[in-house]
């Protein structure tokens, strides 16, 4: 049975996942959605990057921690998608070799309307050193279980 | 020449881009980081959905938010990438057969360290329309043209 607006507790804290990072999806990312130098050109990256090397797009981490999110939560939620997100922040590069994992915590709910709700939550990204790497806060829509 | 801290004015505005929007990388790119129905299964989302059919995920609007933001103008800037994105918000759904383009204007700029300075600056993203389908305020590093 789905997870509806009323199931969601505030407070509640989920970790999930183990995704590997690889040089080939870092590269193929970055080439269609990012084409900077620095996340395309490992030869130059490792020469004049500040960050000594190729890093993922951050978009690219965002997109990761968003099929993570989906394994671990949303898959099973009755929702509709998000009316936005706020404070993405890039805490440390992700690089190709790196596994990332995330931590949920819900932070707030509010029930704006008669068939949905908005659950507010901080996502954070790790990578295997335990740094974390990204963060966001999303506001999901989840339905009401008796929302007409 | 590069586009450096000292090159980029306050108040600017730069309309770039005509992105196609397929329904094969609408598919493709929720299946690999967005696998939720109303992204995925074009009959569910057709006879289910809210939206009243297939819908872009809203992370692979932001992503090709980015190219179109990379063409006109990181491509040609001395930046070393962005310390965050605030207010990410989905408008209206992005759908196949849509093309984009972005509207890009600085906001402020902070020269915080002494190699380089932060530009703030909302891009928003339009349909064929003129509907605006999403918006975002990037914090971008640039690199000072005197900086050590």
């Amino acid at each position: 049975m789905p997870v509806y607006y009323e199931d969601v507790e505030v407070g509640a804290v989920e970790t999930h996942g183990s995704y590997e990072v690889t040089r080939e999806e870092v590269l193929s990312f970055a080439e269609r959605y990012d084409p900077q130098w620095f996340h395309t050109d490992p030869d130059r990256a490792a020469e004049q990057s500040p960050y000594g090397g190729l890093i993922a797009s951050g978009w690219h981490t965002a997109a990761m921690t968003m099929r993570l999110l989906v394994e671990s939560q949303l898959s099973d939620a009755a929702t509709v998608g998000a009316k936005g997100v706020d404070e993405l922040r890039w805490l440390v590069p992700v690089r190709p070799g790196d596994t990332l994992r995330i931590e949920n915590e819900v932070l707030e709910k509010n029930a704006d309307q008669p068939e949905r709700g908005v659950v507010r939550a901080r996502t954070r990204t790790y990578n295997q050193e335990d740094e974390s790497v990204f963060s966001m806060i999303g506001n999901v829509m989840y339905l009401r279980r008796d929302g007409e």
